[in-house]
């Protein structure tokens, strides 16, 4: 009997499938304070109680990203182990706040599966939801993976490909901030919900280089145990000869660099979609720039910006590469994620 | 008058003489967080609030090897700042949980006194103890560590070494966990007491590669002084011409890396022995095997397993370095550490 | 219009100018341990709640350093984000303890204002202070800051540069320690305010190399935003090709190592006056030695030590350098740094 855990492969999983994920995690001080250290985040709403309690929080709540990779992470050792790539994300919904003393658990359905011509590997779409410890689903998100077969020859599977929405709807947004207290001044940015217009691009100056070290403690915080993360040893006999960065790295990395620029876009609210477009390394410096999406009047005090973020490696500021209208992308870029944020309104 | 403190040298002990050492530090949720960060641990257990209240603890209590840790860096400036080696651990025994907000502070006693024959250096065998603030014995364990003379022709000392027990008795074992509302969907593992048979040998899979500045902060995390982790400009003279991962790290993320195969042990009772058996420094991967040494029915819920976990590096998995019989370690071994740990029974 | 912040610039400071900083930050026991993983700090009086509130503390505090930093770090985006280099200190004082729970902010006057004969740069003279959320003065202190002009023709300012004391007046200082139940095997130093002598050198012996993932990470925890710390794709194009150690590292990193001989002097009451006086590399060993500039019996328990803390790389302790008469600095000198510390009287 083998007691370490293979993993699942592409003929583990079937439709309807249930997975109730291992090692719930009680959040603290400690992780928000690892967060900061690790992204550089400056959002005031995630940042001082004062600032949070002023505008409808019960307390100051963690980012929700750091949320999210928590139960990103409890979901890895169940669905992508054995994952080739990380496809995509749709319908990422957060529905609570979490705060320092929460524990959080992850639980997951199968939606669809589709293999590949290649017969070698294959395609899982999973709803996981994160729960706090009063059972309360704090975020909800789908994604798609692709997984190894097990066995070359085992039978085809009929394939079922679920309905994925484009982007969440914004009548359905539901922020905690009120922001009828809302100081620009301590938040750092001047610009509010009607300062933005859609199309507008915008190039968040600041780069930021990241090391061994940093995403190996990031993905550790968040339990995150995909191997091509962790072991240089192994992957020196790998495609790229090095350990990979997680991608919910890039991601928070990314976000913490578009402050600069987009300062009042504090809560995250939805994740519509999600392409991890090109690998990162250590070494190797991240930028982001954000284009305005949609906009959203959400109530009197608020709004919500649709924003699409792409983090881009290695390249001067104002020459940051675009996206090719192929849906292609171009080297360099890393990430093209879109969310809905909340902002306070004038 | 030098203020700098010099530490002990193998002239400054004698058979009987206590040490109150210093820093008692204040255990945090900041620490809890930095330790996993740092480690990977995923032993829910220690994980999550909702584990440990279900299954016997008051609360959320720290990894046991954080603590240990913790009360082994405060002896090293008295202790071991003049060591050569740190040769082994005797009767090490987990007394009490360690909660966040707890203040530990340790205490120490000489049990045992021997010069070498060449003159320059000596084996000293202490008993440390650990203390929370209420005075109560959190931990304890004996260690003899070979440090050397100030002065080669100094009196030899008359030897006096202590008796020290093979492996603590299990019948005095005693966990704080209960284990009686146990979920292995939870915890990430199906294997229960039952389920491991004496001799059994299991591989940890995974691989985790270390970086300086992850070690270098565990290391100070745990107020562990010793010169040689942290000073690469004088180390680049020394024997191994860099710096040297604490032995402590290796033991912690050693046993993190056995979490994939033996994720129900969670809670550590006692050290029987432990031996360094090799260095190992930044850039190279730690991988690690275990073995079941022996079994004991603690409780109707609760059993125990004697495991000796054996840490190598730069290896493939399957192919790892195994003990020769004659007590000698081979090339690659960093560890062999005899522990007992608690693991909920059928 | 351009939403990313291009910093301030000499034309657009005038004296008498008010800012209120952005970014207020919940300090919490988070912050307090990666501040002890990142810098190795010892003193007991900041480790262990059981010596705080023995010692006229409410409650375990955070290192004064690490609340300057914070303070300092909220700063950067509105002083420094196109400084040329920190040139002083003067007139710093630690008002009241920072607890875990408490939010900081920042608010900042522009004293003085000189342009240099390059026509291409100034100088800035702020006084900053730090506020909690009860808005009580927590420290305050004066920088003075070289940074470029936008327009080399824009016209010439007249120049005001403001009184800076020599140090701060010991009849001021206020700690808040009572030191009336001191602990010297608890503190791990013997040595009290009557045991050093104006004029007294001590070596600090250890030294600590310090990697880029350590001092982003501590940057980053600080919210410094400064560019030159963190891109190391911009940085390969300027002056020393490489990412700069924030000097708040430098300062913190120095006055761990001076723990070392000085490990009662642990509550920072004044910084008298600072200097960055070469620069710190990742990869570099920081070493570090304290001269006794001055000292005063503040009460029958108290005394403090006014110490000159210098900190020097990549040399032999016994032949650190020290600082030449007329003023200059040697090479390797990185830090020049003069404070008042309270210490235990006998």
């Amino acid at each position: 009997m083998i007691k370490s855990s293979p993993g699942n492969f592409l003929e583990d999983f079937h439709v309807g499938m249930e997975l109730r994920h291992a090692t719930p995690l009680t959040l603290s001080d400690g992780d928000v304070s690892l967060y900061r250290g690790l992204t550089g985040t400056r959002h005031a709403l995630y940042c001082a109680e004062t600032v949070a309690t002023a505008n409808g929080f019960e307390r100051l709540a963690v980012d929700p990203l750091l949320a999210f990779h928590v139960v990103f992470g409890k979901t890895v050792p169940d669905l992508s182990l054995n994952a080739v790539a990380n496809l995509g994300y749709a319908d990422g919904r957060f529905l609570r706040p979490v705060y320092p003393g929460d524990t959080l658990r992850a639980e997951s359905q199968v939606l669809g599966l589709k293999e590949n011509s290649n017969g070698k590997t294959g395609v899982v779409y999973i709803r996981t939801r994160g729960l706090n410890q009063r059972d309360e689903e704090v975020l909800s998100y789908i994604r798609w993976v692709m997984v190894h077969k097990r066995d070359r020859s085992s039978k085809r599977l009929d394939a079922r490909i679920p309905d994925l929405p484009k982007a969440v709807d914004p009548a359905t947004l539901q922020p905690t901030g009120c922001y009828d207290h809302w100081d620009d001044a301590l938040s750092g940015s001047g610009h509010r919900y009607e300062d933005y217009a859609i199309g507008e691009q915008i190039d968040h100056v600041d780069g930021m280089t990241v090391e061994d070290a940093e995403h190996q403690v990031a993905t550790r915080l968040y339990q995150n145990t995909a191997r091509v993360h962790f072991n240089a040893f192994a992957q020196a006999k790998e495609r790229f000869g090095k350990r990979l960065i997680y991608g919910g790295v890039v991601i928070s990395l990314a976000r913490a660099l578009s402050f600069n620029g987009l300062g009042n876009a504090a809560e995250l609210l939805a994740i519509n979609a999600g392409t991890h477009a090109g690998p990162f390394f250590a070494g190797e410096t991240l930028f982001a720039w954000s284009e305005i999406l949609d906009k959203a009047e959400l109530s009197d005090t608020t709004g919500a910006l649709r924003l699409r973020l792409v983090a881009v490696k290695d390249q001067d500021p104002g020459q940051f590469v675009r996206l090719g209208a192929d849906g292609t992308y171009a080297k360099g870029v890393c990430l093209d994620f879109d969310y809905w944020a909340a902002i306070p309104r004038r």
